[in-house]
This record gives structure tokens, C-alpha cells and sequence, in this order.
């Protein structure tokens, strides 16, 4: 059997899968995947090199699926092929075709989308949520370039997934940084969901625009075996990553599955029989013609081990820069102390990547880039492109810190869900957190961060992490330790991070854990509890009415997560009181720390800014504006207390 | 003086301006809005025909400032021409150039970025966050040709900030809807904020990817009047949109501004000073030469009025559709309840339009869709642009509902926050929301979206609202008359609704409040506080509760904010216990309710998904997977009874 007909033969055999495994299921997207059905078996059986037996081997070739929905025709060759599935390599085993048949069921790994996390390591990222794949495979490209692999990040797309913006910041990044290590195919079959495709993601119109963006498109008819054995291997000109548009028929060989609307909507019993009457397997045997080679070289070990670093030394730390005199005096930016301990982690070890999103000299992240420019990755104002490629380099071994204002990480939430639900071990840190950053006003003010990410906090991830670690240091110190812990974390965490300076609190030699809380001030009536900008400004409330005769606690609650040990580590009992006061809307700390008093019986009050806040010169202007300056926290203080 | 000549010094003049205000704030970013010197002088001393008197007139012009950080220059004309400002007609007067030196402070209207919720109404909405002014321009322009007025939105851009994936979709969406009322400048000034763009966002490389986007792309000097007048009035060929690519020098007319990273810095005094030396007015008088025209016609009443809806019969909302029977048997998915309440209230209001990101066929938005075709916007998967172009519609008085599944509008969360800060009328409904969709998995879940909007459901807008309202009903009655209320609500809200069917529990004549509970069982030693699905799984766990001589309470707390008067409409006492049940993550109504009971001295615990979803045949298996079938409540409220 010749090479074209074999792919076809192999084709057929998948669709027959794909067909029978979603009618099992009783929900699934079986049009999608035949749709991929010789480009599924030329990569896979043929153009990727891969390692069935080893799917952590980073010598081998990646596919990213980022129409996630038509899955099911992956799973269809991984278990033709015999690859190896699991947890890690102790937990492994062969997928079968028997397995095929347990498609989206509680106890199977055979997710309805790629998810890696339950135990699917032939993907890289969770997809499904449209759009995100070409940036993923950029981010396993960078890693394979920052680590001398050769080897090519496949990524296939559908066309009207291509509507998503996502997909031209991931190929801006592509033509800039020229990754000719990763191709990017689309599937070009013309159907949406709901309707045909606009004719502004046609094939033709595809081809227009990925020239355009500087990169090499090749159109083929994605059903001819040769045509699309040459486009997938084909040599990239001049350092043009080459974009290969491939018309398909949605419901390749399945007249029912070709009908508009039929998207995401498996087969009844009686034409499924009627459709692998058409899907008719050719006679002969395509097994010794198609098999994928194996990368070569040896497999290198995974990169491991802890990022050890001293107790900070806020001066020394800051040697080089304009922040001495600031270090010194113990007057100094959150986000300024970030930015030197991340240059200090990118010293102590190769795997710490930067990324930043144009605004490197507000976030610091400059001042890592500046000494490990091969290490910094700037994305430009392409924040969702910024998150997924993060996810790529923390899948491929890398330590990545992902940088923008706390704002701007907003555009990028459906991203780091999927970082999330990836089990990505990335690091997001939003500067200008909360209200305090004043003169430029809300729309450049983090405000919802905590909600976000503090909901991801509440969930455990397959290995048993929360979905999100968040952080939120008051000073310099904490920063630094805070930066440290979460740079060894094996899981996504938030730092947030602050305009102004703020004064040093912490001895450097001060303990932290990544979960955890200091309790500043013990003991009083009602046990404030702050983070981040508003210790500082609790700390002059707690002075106000110290004067007046009221003794109030203090407690630093750096993180979400609460520790477990949380409400005995502040001393709360039946009846205590607290006041949680945080300058983000509701749904962070307050929540959190009521729904532990509540469940104590200790009473809690929440204060978050009142109102939306606006331009204000300064911190204390717009700290007034929302009613959490220290005043205000003072009244309420006293109002609580009766 | 002759056009160019005028022009020119009127340009000069408003430099001039922007280099004292942003001094005097002490913040700001002077050298991007002395590159849109002579652009915005064409626009709006000539192009642009508007009512300086009556900046809520429908008949002119707009402006929308992608770019928002270049504002101060769009303060300094509008001041310069005496334009009028306000929050509404009994409350305006003329912007003098006194109150230039205002910018930035906590009682001034002039905000740091375009912010017209606060009283700017020259602006349709809040930018600062890039890439969002080509959707909101496209949602004006739809909203024009509904409404039969012929004007041109205006929107400038950034080049850095086309890198954003936002910036696509919208071209999209023009080129598709051939939107020739809209002009999109992009003000190609070579610089980002850290760095030169990059030769992907060159003036040469905006203007060939417009060419393959389908647009008309027409490159001009952007410092030269005359070649500006004639691109800004060109007539669109064949109903291509017309982008204008204008080169331009960043801090035009200040050599200290023209610096790389000089982005976002104001000018000290001593600057200012040279600054000034350099911005020479040139003798004569520009202002009879350059005035504004004024729209034609007579000012069109603005479109109000309730939208009045009987109570709901289930079976006549369904007559035409394949719903009846359901309908009919009383359980009925809330996803398709909506979706003929939509449809009802097309019938009731020509305002109300619809958009979707080609899922309209599971949100069911189609039913709006296919009864009139005119105001249903289908988006494509691109739910960014979806979001501003609501943002946009709303601002010219429709009332936009933006559909999508709840989990795709995480992609939209920052689009969907700049629309919160600019008080739009819009409502987001995300379909299949929670985890009893099962068998699609997370990537296809709403499991964030009650945190995020729950978050900006904490803060009061200046317009005294919540900044969002969640809704959670959850039957097929609740859903209508939610839908109805929040029609008729003018402000931003968030419809939550279910894939699952669900039995109807309300009668038709049941009386809701946009903000409210419904007490389903009172009394008992515990009361569960549920929303949405889990009402359903709350009421089975109360029959094996009360199977076991346990008597519990129900509630259905199916919205955020809390009522004012929550913890006494469901009969919260001191000591008093409450079990939270959600299949969201935390941080949408257990953090909310655990702040109520925690201010009043009672005890509550919270149940959310304990560990991330995976696919799942059914909704009992992914809700047992999670940890929140009825077992598991009722497991958890003997816990809590002790």
C-alpha cells in the first residue's frame, strides 16, 4: 500500500473511531474531527516525531490541538498507536482502542477537551476555550530554542477559530521573534457552529492575512495525503514560519455529519450504522507503511530542583540601579522590590523566564530583562498572547513570571483559567494593584484581580494544588520572601504589586510560607485584617484609635488560599470580632476571612471601596474618594465595636 | 489665515495646553497626545459635525478615544471650543480652559483617561484598557444605521496598541457589516510605552494587513492638515471601511517628548518652560477659520420608556418553537426560557438587540435571531469585540443582550469591566454556567463568572448603581421575569442560565425584584441559601434531611448584591445557621452571604466545588465528582447541625 493510501485507509479508520466513540458518549463534536482526518494521520503517524513509549520525552515533536472540540479523533490514533498515558511515568500505561469507549465518562481520562492535568500528557495545555493553541506553541518553541531542541511545535486551529484576536497577536509574536519551529495549521472546512464561516476566515482570506502578518502561507487540499505530507515538512523561507491553510470538509466521509448546524452533535445508533456503511476501510494493511519516527538523541533529564536564595539584603539586592538610596532608607515600591528579586532569581537560575507586555519599566521586569534579554520575552500589548505563552514555557520546563499592570492581566482571564485547569506552573504578577496608584484612574487600577483569582484559589487542581495561589505583600520584605516561595511553587500563583512605596515592615530574616498570614499587631477588641496597600493604612488607623483608647489587633493576610490553621493563627474565637478592609472590590480576602468568621461564630465587617474610583493625585485622595482611608477605617473600627 | 496655516497653529496651541495641564498634575501623557495634534485639530475643529451645546445629541459625530492615555489634547480642544459637559442637560456648562489645569484631581470631571460616567459626555465610553474603541465605534455605528442617522464614528488608535487581538476582531467585524460609518485612525507614531512597536505594527505593515482584512487603507502625514481632511472625509469605494494610517511624531513639537520610554512622563516646570519656547504660535487668529459644523436635522426625542411584559405563560412563549411540549410539561432548560423571553421582548421594544459569538444555537439567542434579523448581531467567535460592540449599542440607547457561554465571556471580563466603568446598559447572559453541563468538561464551564461579577456587583457606580447585577434564577418563571426586569433595568447586568433542564418551581404570577430572594421553605435549624441549579439539588437534599426527622429551610438567593434587607427577609437571627450551596467557585454568593451572617453574629459555612470539574456523562456524576450532589449537601448540613 502506497503512502496516500495508507493515510487514507488510516483516515477512514479514525473517522470509524471518532464516529462510534461520541455516538458512545452521547455528545461530542464527531464533524469536527473527521474534518482532521488525513491531517491527523500524516502528523501522527508520519511527519511528528514523537516518543509513544515516553510522552514526557522533550525531545519530542508537540501537538497542540487548539480546536479542542475535536478531540476525539486524537485519542482515536494515540490508542491506535499504542502511546502511553498517565499521571507521570510510574503511572503509566498503553491507551487501547477498548479505551476509546469510555469517551468523557467521571473515571476516564478521555476528557471532552485536551486535559492534560488528569493524565493525557501528549498535550501540553488544556484547550477549548477557542483561540489560545498558536500561543501555547510559541511558548513550547521559545523553550525548545532556549534549550537547543530541535524539534517543531505543531499547532492545528480551526478557521473560524481564527476570528479570535488572540490568534494575530500569536502570530505577530511567530513573525517577530521568527519561531519557524512551530507550524501552524489550519483547518479550513468552512463551517462555525451556527452557520457557514464569515468570508473573512475563508481559506482565501486566511492565506491573505497570514502574508500580510509576514509569514508563509501554503494552501492545500487537506484530505491529499502528499500535499499535506509536503506542506507539514516543508522548509520555512528566510526565517518565515510558514502558516498552512488546509481546506477540509467538516464531516469528511459522513454525509449526515455535513449538514450546517451539525456541529457538537454525535450520531444516533441507526446512523451510525449507516455511517461506517460509508466509511469503508480499503483492503490491505496501512500498519507497516505509517509509523511516527522517534526523536533522536538522548532523553535529557527534567529540570528540577530548588531556587535556593538568601535572606534579602534590600540594598545589595537593589546594587546597580536608582533603587539604592530608596533600599536603604527602607522606603521602597512593591513592585520595584519584585523586579530586583526577580533579577536576583534569574541569576540564581536559568529556568526563571520573564515576560512583559510593554510596560517593563513600570512593572520592573525591566530590570531582568536588561541582564537576561534571551530570558525576556516582550510580548508587546498582547496580554492574552502573553498568558497562553507562559503556559507553553511552564509546560516545557521554564519558570515563567508573566508581567503586566493588575488591570491588564483582566484581558488575559480566560487564558490563565485555561493555565489553570492546564495545572500550569506559571507566575502572573499584576503592578498598580487595588486604588492606590490614584492620578490615572480606573481603567488602569486592578480592582477584580483578587475575586478572580481568589474564586481559582478555592479549587483544588488534580495534584491537589489550590487553582491559584494569590499573594498581595504590604512591603519590601515580603516581597522578596513572597517572589522567592512562589519561583519554587510547582503551581500558578498571583503577586500583586504596588505603585507607590510603601515603608519596609519585615526583618529580612522573617519566616514566610507561600500560604500564610503575620499577625502584626495581637491581641484588642477587633482584629483588624488587611493586605497590601491598606496594612499601611490600618496601621495608622490602629494608631488613631490607640490614641483614643482602643486596643485593636493587626494582621497581614498575604494570601488566598487562607492557611488552614488561619482562624487559630489570629486567635479568633466564637463571638471575636474582625475588620477586613482591602482597597479591590468584594470577593478577595473578605470572603474569604467572613466565611471563616461565620463559620466560627466570631463577627466580621467587610469594607471595600465604596464607590467606583476615578483620577485623584494621590493615594490618600482616592484612598478618601472610596472610604478606606484611615479614618474611614477608624469609624468603622468604632462602629463595629459598639 | 488659510486651512493649513490655521490648522497648524491650532495644533500648536493645543500642545501647549497638554504640556501645562499634564505638568501641572504631575502625571499624565503629553507625548501622545502631541502626536494627535493636528488629527484631532482636523477632526474636531472641522471634520467632525457635532453640537458643542448638546453633547447627548444623536445626531453628531462621535469620537472614541482608543487611545485613551492621549486624552488631555481631546480636554484642550473641547475646552478651547467651549464645549458643553455635565451628567446631564439640567446639570451642564461650558468646559472653559481654566479647568484644563483641574486634570487628574479628585473633584475634577477631567480624568486621567476618557471616563464619561463621571460627567464627560462627549465620550460614549470609559478607554484607557487598548484596544477596545474600534468595537465600541462599531456598536455606535450599528446603532446609527438602526436608527437611520447618518453620522461617522471616529475612533484613534494606537499602533502599539494594535498588537492587540481586540483591534482584528473588529476590523472583522467592520469588513463584515461593511460598517462605512466608521473611520479608524491609527495614529502610527512608531512608539510604544518601553520601546519602539515593533515592524509588525509599522504604518507599511498596519496598512497590508488592512488591505487583507478587506478594509480601504489610506496612509497620509499625520501633521499634515491637508492630506488629514481629505483622508478623514474620503468617500469609503464599493462599502469598504476606511482605516486611516497617519505617520505621526510622537511629542510632536517638544524635542524632550520625542525620546524612546518618555511615554506616560509629564514635563517638569523647567521643561515646560523650553517646551513652550519650542511651541511658537504663529501670529494671526485660526478661530473664524476653524468651527465645528453642526449635524443637520432636528434633535430626535432620546428613545425610553418600559418595556411592559404580562406574567409569563410558558406554553404561548413557546408557540412557533419546538418547546411547546416542555413548556407545556413544565421543565424547561432556563438557557431556552431566556431565549423565548428574548424573543418576547423583540416583539415588545424595537431597542432591544441581540448578539451572540456564533453559539446561538445553544444560548438560544437564535430565537431572537430568527424573528428579527435587523438587530441581531452575530459576532463570530470573537467575544471581545462582541462585549465593546454592546458597550457601544448601549451607549446609543439600545438595549443590548450580549450572549455567549458563560465560560467564553471570561474572555471579555476586561471589555466587560471598561463597559461597568462607563455605566453601559448592557446584559451579558452566559449559558451553561456552573458544572451540570458534564460531559463537555471545564474548558466549557462558567465556573468564575459569579466572583468576577459578584465583584462588580460590590461597588456603586457614580451613577449610584451596582457596578453589576448578577442574576442566578433557577426555573424557567424566575428566568423570564429576571430577563424583563433587567431589560427595563439601566444598567449592566449578568444573566447566568443552565443547559440542563430544570422543573419549573414559580407560578407565573410570582412577584420578583431585579434584587431580591425567595424564601422557598422557611424556618428549620438550618437554612440552605442556594441559586441556580443547586436550588434543585438543595430541595433533594431537604427531603432526605427531612426523610431523617431534620428540618431544614430553602432559599433562593438568586442575585448579587445581596438585598439590603437579606438577612432579615430570610429571618437570619443571632446564632442563627446558614449552608451556602454554588457551583461556582467561591466568591460569588458564599462570600457575599458569609459577610452577612458574619456581621450579624450567625454561623455559616460554605459549599463550592471542592475540586476542578472534569467531563462527565451527566450532572449528577460531575456534581458528585465536585462534592455538591444532594448527598453531599446533606451530608454537610448534619455537619453543620453538629
Amino acid at each position: 500500500m502506497g503512502f496516500a493510501e495508507a493515510v487514507h485507509a488510516k483516515a477512514v479508520a479514525l473517522c470509524r473511531h471518532v464516529v462510534r466513540m461520541t455516538a458512545a458518549a452521547e455528545s461530542g463534536h464527531p464533524s469536527s474531527g473527521c474534518s482532521l482526518a488525513h491531517i491527523t494521520t500524516v502528523l501522527m503517524y508520519h511527519t511528528m516525531r514523537y516518543d509513544l513509549a515516553n510522552p514526557w520525552n522533550p525531545r519530542s515533536d508537540r501537538l497542540v490541538l487548539s480546536e479542542g472540540h475535536a478531540v476525539p479523533i486524537i485519542y482515536a490514533a494515540y490508542a491506535d498507536l499504542g502511546g502511553v498515558f498517565g499521571t507521570d511515568p510510574a503511572h503509566a500505561r498503553k491507551l487501547t482502542v477498548e479505551d476509546l469507549g469510555s469517551l468523557r465518562e467521571i473515571d476516564s481520562l478521555l476528557d471532552g477537551h485536551p486535559n492534560p492535568a488528569i493524565g493525557f500528557p501528549f498535550f501540553d495545555a488544556a484547550t477549548g476555550s477557542l483561540g489560545q493553541g498558536i500561543s501555547v506553541a510559541a511558548g513550547l518553541g521559545l523553550a525548545a530554542r532556549l534549550d537547543g531542541l530541535d524539534k517543531t511545535i505543531y499547532v492545528l486551529c480551526g478557521d473560524g477559530e481564527s476570528r479570535e484576536g488572540q490568534i494575530w497577536e500569536a502570530l505577530d509574536f511567530l513573525a517577530d521573534r521568527k519561531l519557524t519551529n512551530v507550524r501552524v495549521v489550519f483547518n479550513a472546512n468552512g463551517m462555525g457552529q451556527s452557520d457557514y464561516v464569515s468570508p473573512q476566515q475563508s481559506a482565501e482570506t486566511l492565506a491573505k492575512k497570514a502574508k500580510a502578518y509576514g509569514l508563509h502561507a501554503i494552501t492545500v487540499d487537506g484530505h491529499d495525503p502528499e500535499a499535506l505530507r509536503k506542506a507539514l515538512a516543508a522548509r520555512p523561507p528566510k526565517g518565515k514560519p510558514i502558516v498552512v491553510i488546509a481546506r477540509t470538509v467538516k464531516g469528511w466521509g459522513v454525509k449526515e455529519l455535513q449538514q450546517v448546524g451539525y456541529h457538537g452533535k454525535p450520531l444516533s445508533a441507526k446512523e451510525v450504522e449507516a455511517a461506517l456503511a460509508e466509511l469503508v476501510l480499503p483492503a490491505g494493511d496501512p500498519d507497516f507503511t505509517l509509523c511516527p519516527p522517534m526523536p533522536k538523541g538522548e532523553v535529557p533529564a527534567a529540570p528540577r530542583g530548588v531556587i535556593a536564595m538568601p535572606d534579602p539584603d534590600l540594598a545589595r539586592l537593589a546594587e546597580g540601579t536608582k533603587f539604592v538610596a530608596a533600599a536603604q532608607k527602607g522606603k521602597l515600591a512593591t513592585r520595584v522590590a519584585f523586579g530586583l528579586t526577580l533579577r536576583a532569581l534569574g541569576r540564581a537560575s536559568d529556568r526563571v523566564v520573564a515576560l512583559d507586555a510593554d510596560v517593563s519599566n513600570s512593572t520592573f521586569s525591566e530590570l531582568f530583562g536588561k541582564e537576561f534579554p534571551d530570558r525576556f520575552v516582550e510580548c508587546r500589548i498582547a496580554e492574552q498572547n502573553m498568558a497562553s505563552v507562559a503556559a507553553g514555557l511552564a509546560a516545557a520546563g521554564k519558570v515563567p513570571f508573566a508581567n503586566s499592570f493588575a488591570k491588564f492581566l483582566v484581558r488575559a482571564y480566560d487564558q490563565i483559567e485555561m493555565a489553570a485547569n492546564s495545572c500550569a506552573n506559571v507566575k502572573f504578577v499584576g503592578s498598580h494593584s487595588g486604588v492606590s496608584l490614584g492620578a490615572d484612574g480606573p481603567s488602569q487600577m486592578g480592582v477584580v484581580d483578587t475575586a478572580f483569582f481568589g474564586s481559582l484559589a478555592s479549587v483544588r487542581t488534580p495534584k491537589g494544588h489550590p487553582g491559584a495561589v494569590v499573594l498581595n505583600p504590604c512591603d519590601a520584605v515580603s516581597t522578596y520572601k513572597l517572589t522567592c516561595l512562589m519561583a519554587n511553587y510547582d503551581g500558578l500563583a498571583y503577586l500583586r504589586t504596588l505603585r507607590p512605596d510603601t515603608p519596609v515592615l519585615y526583618r529580612p530574616d522573617e519566616v514566610f510560607h507561600l500560604i500564610g498570614q503575620k499577625v502584626l499587631v495581637p491581641g484588642g477588641d477587633l482584629t483588624i485584617v488587611a493586605w497590601g496597600y491598606l496594612v499601611h493604612e490600618a496601621r495608622k488607623a490602629l494608631e488613631a484609635l490607640r490614641a483614643e483608647g482602643l486596643a485593636c489587633g493587626l494582621v497581614d493576610a498575604y494570601s488566598l488560599p487562607l492557611a488552614d490553621d488561619f482562624p487559630d493563627a489570629i486567635g479568633l474565637r466564637e463571638g471575636g470580632r474582625l475588620l477586613v478592609v482591602e482597597d479591590n472590590y468584594a470577593g478577595g480576602l473578605g470572603g474569604a476571612v467572613a466565611a471563616a468568621a461565620a463559620a466560627r461564630g466570631a463577627r466580621a465587617a467587610c469594607l471595600t471601596p465604596e464607590r467606583m474610583p476615578k483620577s485623584g493625585k494621590t493615594a490618600d485622595d482616592i484612598l478618601k474618594f472610596v472610604g478606606l482611608d484611615a479614618g474611614a477605617i477608624a469609624r468603622r473600627a468604632k462602629a463595629v465595636l459598639g
